[in-house]
């Protein structure tokens, strides 16, 4: 299945939570929908309705799985929460889906996590030999089984209890018998924001969630901040040391949604500025700016407007990329690329063409962009990437490929330019990414974001993983 | 379910075919693809073995049915036809697929039609009436019929005494055990053109599906051609009196894929050049150009080109839109633009905003636009539209509503305006719409194109569908 | 799949009808559950509601098909009609499954059909080459056709054209908008019963039918006898000669239901006379008598009841019988029959057993289970079948192997005792079958009953089937 | 659904094993379909292919879903281990299909169990309350986590550990990486035995599963007996104090198979001991004997060869009785019983019947079948059950009312013989029941079936099982 291997980082996950409105699981329905873009393999819901928790967990889209009335009633309920997933660790079986439920003695604690541990596999080993059975190869049943076995009276500490336990990258969202609870890791790395639908409280990813279902934005989880919602209220716990937060860059890069707020600012902003801060540092003479759809398109509006070059959509992007086409035989291979992009002839042919893109992970998608490019007549293509190389795989909840794999890291930009059969390429500088953010520079000794794919900086200690997939 | 209602013209019919290749059902397969945008509603495709006809016909997207092997393999042959459809005449049931087949005393006949027959009831009578059993409630099926019922010797003949005993606008793309035929009905309505795959004959509604499979492009088929392809070679046919060519003036509009060429030039070009027109006769002041995602792109990038206003993708497009979504109750019906659209709210607010789009039909999500667009912030919201107010229904092919749903149709300017919520709103001339097709001016006498949706003027009868629908 | 070819001739074909009722549809279903014996392979209802006919028709049993409200729900009318199918002619298609419909110029008209028609080739052919399209290759669809060519102004005279002009078996269900019709052939081959449910006229293949609606029941249709049911009354049309009838004498042998009364006696009666007979012609000493269940069970109790030798269940036969069963590798080949059938040791061991089953078609399931009937250590094993041997194929209504296939058309006594691995086979005369059936002796110049499968005697002429097999 | 409410106790379950040859899961999948009588819902297939367990659990019957080469293909091994299923405990969900499975610290372990613990409830909320997570409503899981969590070293004392910990009737089959292990409850409540395909050891629940796949009975395993299958040979161990074993005499009087052998006699044997035994005490004038097909008819034909009263089929049972036909209005209710049952009115018409059947729960389908047969124009029916009446549930795996749903413990003779509508009614007594068994008398202080149904005599503990259904 040639298109299912993409050229980008496959996205992470996404969470939702509302509470205390009739309409909980549609609302939840809708935020999952407009989160989508940071999980597509699959969706659940879990609802509570006073008594009884319910469940559904659906591989596929959103709105393919939960769009009629048959599944919605089977969530009934004022409070629910939400996932979408893209498996980041665990398989691809639909018992990894989440959120993951499970019977306490105190009650129903069902689970939603957007980010990835890092000691997995020394806790795992040391629940299943003290007894412990595990369903699931997800890291997050590891929560669930830390919590289940936490002596602590009361449920917020043994959640305490449990998030002592693990390292990593967490936002989690979670739905007990009378508390809807959000969680963020110490270092804030994966986003998650606190809104209001008419007094209901929402937990989302990110704002434009909110936005879908008419939520005011309220405020940012903080870094290491537990917000516990009851009827009572709002409740903040900080259980964690207090440390400066130091939240993922890909987010502003390419993850979140264009028109997601993040720092005040949509997305998209920070990614015109990736491509003009990218103009800026790059003066090429060409006759056009044409982005790769849909990820270079912010930043080559960006690029345009700083370089006056003008703006075409000299790539179309289908609507109806199957995720499934076979490769029936070996002499239309070749197909794979047009099968999701295709050129505009008019705007390329005799031209001298900037590509720009957002990212470059193996480079597979752009040389054959590039080829596609030329074939249709383009005197010269450039292409312009608006971050700088990845050098390091992440181990944060983006599902990246290893140190092999990422082209940067094991080839030079000669190399790499020659790869991708491009007349020139230009990456923008770290510097630079760090301006296009609102940042004067990077703080080196304590830097404003995690950005370990470009600096090779893990935050969080990372030695258990790499020495489990060497 | 409220996404289904879309604000456009529904898309019409696509057709491909090839002769002569090993891989005649995978190739048909990626030009139906890449023809979905004509129909998303079910696709099919018939095969030839040498010895049997084989047929599958799915409701769903193309790259949903046709990607595995075991579809594929039931469609043997080195020769193959497809459709993809949305329905026009004929209720949306799995027999009504196309394309149809037919075993005649003198062999196999398949039929894929894109467009609408005009004097359907009446012959469907006659037919009936002396004996025929219709499967379908397909217009198509009267060509099938008459084709049977004909008395000629050769399928050549017969088929051009169907043809002669029909109205309307046809492009068909028909199958036989010896032939792969295509066929113009005498306006030239709907497009078709001929490809060449390494030599293997291609037919295509348009060249974005030859562009798909790497064939050449070799020319279109003229109005009132049939064109015959067997293994000696390709014949031409001209059965009817010669007229000039009017082909419909939508094509080019909006429902060609950008990158299709017609008349030597991209799809594109002709909708920047609508919306630079657009520029031209309207003089408005304001900071941003927001495009209408997806259709209102091509004519935006034309009219800030023009204006030398700034294009901002500031209203973002779902990629997950499902057709499906229900609408629980009253209190979220506001959501259903939501699913589809977002806010960038950045480029917005504050602002004084142009939106293009490229059509309006009944201005139901324009007005859902417009309004999203306000509450955004923005100071003041025009709307741009790249065509005349559409006033008369189509009835060759596409699926328009009826007089009193066409929102140009029953209120004027100013009512329009404030239906819409706009501070203004400005449609493109029909002169100025000629000028971007390249015209100097609209010959009022013979036009260069079929516009009765802005004109009333129908250069084919439709008499008796006015009566039947009255 | 090695269940499927069964040692039986397959059944055949079910018809049902009613007329006048609130739950038309719903009465089918379970007149067509109680028919099922006559076909599995699909079932299919139209009903007509005073408007519109309905139709669904799906492959696999009633019961998992027509079992909930959805698919009632699609089947409102007062009036209905149902098929259950074995293909007898016709590819196992969906398409083949009846009831077959078509808008005539007058009207709707439902058709099911019980038989076999033996001029299919050149009445179809005729019809194709005067373009007439088949959309179906079931012999039934000839009917249809010929009704609509039929130019006759009435709907009864359209048909008694039709019928005109088809050969073969037909026991028919029609249903118009104005009646309810059934039709037997000339010879009365396929039965076909007329009873009344509270007034309201039911027509059906067998009596069981009845029973299980609580419908009383009133007379069989008479052969070449067209009962027309309209909400003035039963009216009953002859358009043939009349002939003496001359049904199938397996019905009784074991294609009806035993609990179906036909001539005034239960199928059930004449089995057990049948075994009866068989233990009058043959006196074979032995200790017990087992039936090869089901199909043998009636003519064992008669064979006990007469030779007063103890009747035993020495076989079982399994419930749960997947008709899809794999064939993993050869070594475990053996286990076809086991899944069907499983010895019951103790009945067996040390024991003279005589088998009994009511027929022979190719022998392959009476070798397998003689064979597992000695290896659970019987003595003897005797196999007594209560019928003669099947020398000719079935051309009206029944799918029988071709003649080669047939083991008593090819082997004598002796070979097929061998191959069977009986130490004795002894079959049922003519002659006593016919006194089984209750008649003095078989009418040799007008046989009772058509009984070419034992005689060749064909009473419709089968020279076109048989030049088409040759 | 008014079919799904049987008058007879629900089936339990059914467990199968072999271990060391090719075919493992092909010849489970056979094991498991001539066990379906134990267990109609659903069935399960762990497999080990000495490195990886592979599991597939479905609703459904065996040969539906487990009868192509996919499926197979999913379980590779040489070992593999299998469950039908009746729900128990636990709810009809997919996951409490069995076998279940876990990873323990020292590897697989799946698990399949015919029977039910009576601990349940106190041993589930103590592992809860200790940090337990359960995945299932399944009592089996219970096992699980007992295992899981025992600190003793090899997987034979952590097994032994947990069985020490749970009390109720228990037959096991497990499957661990190096191990096929069989298990039974100390009393010997469910069958378990242990047969040889061909050197491969083979475990089950009862010997049809040994003939159907053509292996060698060898022994029963004992009651308190563990017997391990490794490449080593089988090993006995015996944990418990010895005690007198004692089946549950359902088993010999409705559940097993009657080919199956017990006690070195048929099941069908004892059967047809109870029906001669039912005809010794009961001497009544009749003119047939009518099995109530098929729980009936092996007592039926032990009735007739005793009392010389001939045997009929009176009644015949449909082959496609759907579970799920729906009850569409009030005045069809009717037919409920006709689905599955007709009348053969030809056996009954102006005769003494007696119907035959192996016991009464509810009585309704009695009840039902009377008043058919008087409608059939019977002159008496008289119903003779060939068993004590049913006063008290069982809690040891099989799935009985409760008591004020069983006719005999809430009514008397007389009330129930008014009830089921028939001129007489006759009850096997225990003491006969205890003769056809082959006993000369029921041992009262050690008795040697566990017969509570009919003496509320419980050989393990309830009192927790009361107390909660209270």
């Amino acid at each position: 299945m040639y298109c299912k291997i993409s050229d980008k980082f496959k996205e992470e996950c996404g969470v939702f939570g509302i509470y205390g409105t009739e309409e909980a699981s549609v609302l939840t329905t809708l935020g999952l929908h407009s989160l989508q873009h940071r999980g597509q393999e699959g969706a659940g819901i879990v609802s509570f309705d006073g008594k009884t928790f319910h469940s559904v967990r659906k591989q596929g889209l959103v709105g393919d799985n939960f769009n009629n009335k048959n599944i919605l009633s089977q969530l009934p309920g004022k409070t629910a929460i939400g996932h979408v997933r893209y498996s980041t660790t665990g398989e691809s079986k639909p018992e990894n889906l989440q959120p993951l439920f499970a019977n306490l003695a105190i009650g129903g604690f069902a689970c939603a996590h957007n980010g990835n541990l890092t000691n997995t596999y020394s806790t795992k080993k040391y629940l299943v030999e003290s007894g412990s059975i595990f369903q699931t190869s997800s890291d997050t049943e590891i929560i669930l089984q830390l919590v289940a076995r936490s002596q602590k009276k009361k449920i917020i500490d043994k959640l305490i209890d449990a998030l002592h336990q693990i390292k990593g990258a967490y936002s989690l969202v979670i739905l007990t018998n009378k508390k809807l609870i959000g969680v963020k890791d110490p270092f804030g790395i994966r986003p998650l924001v606190l809104g209001d639908k008419n007094g209901s409280p929402v937990l989302a990813s990110e704002t434009c969630a909110l936005d879908m279902i008419g939520a005011k934005y309220i405020r940012d989880i903080e870094n290491g901040e537990i917000i516990v919602i009851t009827e009572n209220g709002i409740e903040s716990i900080k259980p964690f040391k207090k440390i400066a937060e130091r939240p993922c860059i890909f987010e502003r890069i390419y993850f979140a949604s264009p028109d997601s707020i993040i720092g005040n600012k949509t997305v998209y902003t920070y990614r015109k500025a990736l491509g003009e801060q990218l103009a800026i540092e790059n003066n090429i003479v060409a006759d056009v700016v044409v982005p790769i759809p849909d990820s270079g398109v912010s930043a080559a509006i960006g690029f345009s407007q700083k370089s006056k070059i003008p703006f075409e959509l000299g790539i179309i992007r289908s609507h109806y990329v199957g995720r499934t086409f076979i490769e029936p035989s070996q002499n239309i291979r070749q197909f794979g690329v047009k099968l999701k992009h295709s050129v505009n002839r008019s705007c390329i042919k005799n031209k001298k063409v900037i590509l720009i893109d957002d990212s470059i992970v193996r480079g597979t998608t752009a040389s054959k962009i590039v080829k596609m490019v030329y074939e249709a007549g383009a005197k010269e293509v450039h292409l312009g990437i608006s971050c700088p190389p990845i050098l390091h795989p992440d181990f944060y909840g983006i599902d990246t490929p290893s140190y092999n794999q990422l082209i940067a890291s094991k080839s030079n930009l000669k190399e790499i330019t020659k790869m991708v059969g491009a007349k020139s390429l230009f990456f923008l500088s770290l510097a630079g990414t760090y301006k296009a953010m609102g940042c004067k520079r990077r703080n080196s000794k304590r830097p404003q974001f995690t950005d370990h794919c470009f600096t090779g900086e893990y935050p969080i200690d990372v030695t258990e993983i790499l020495k489990l997939n060497r």
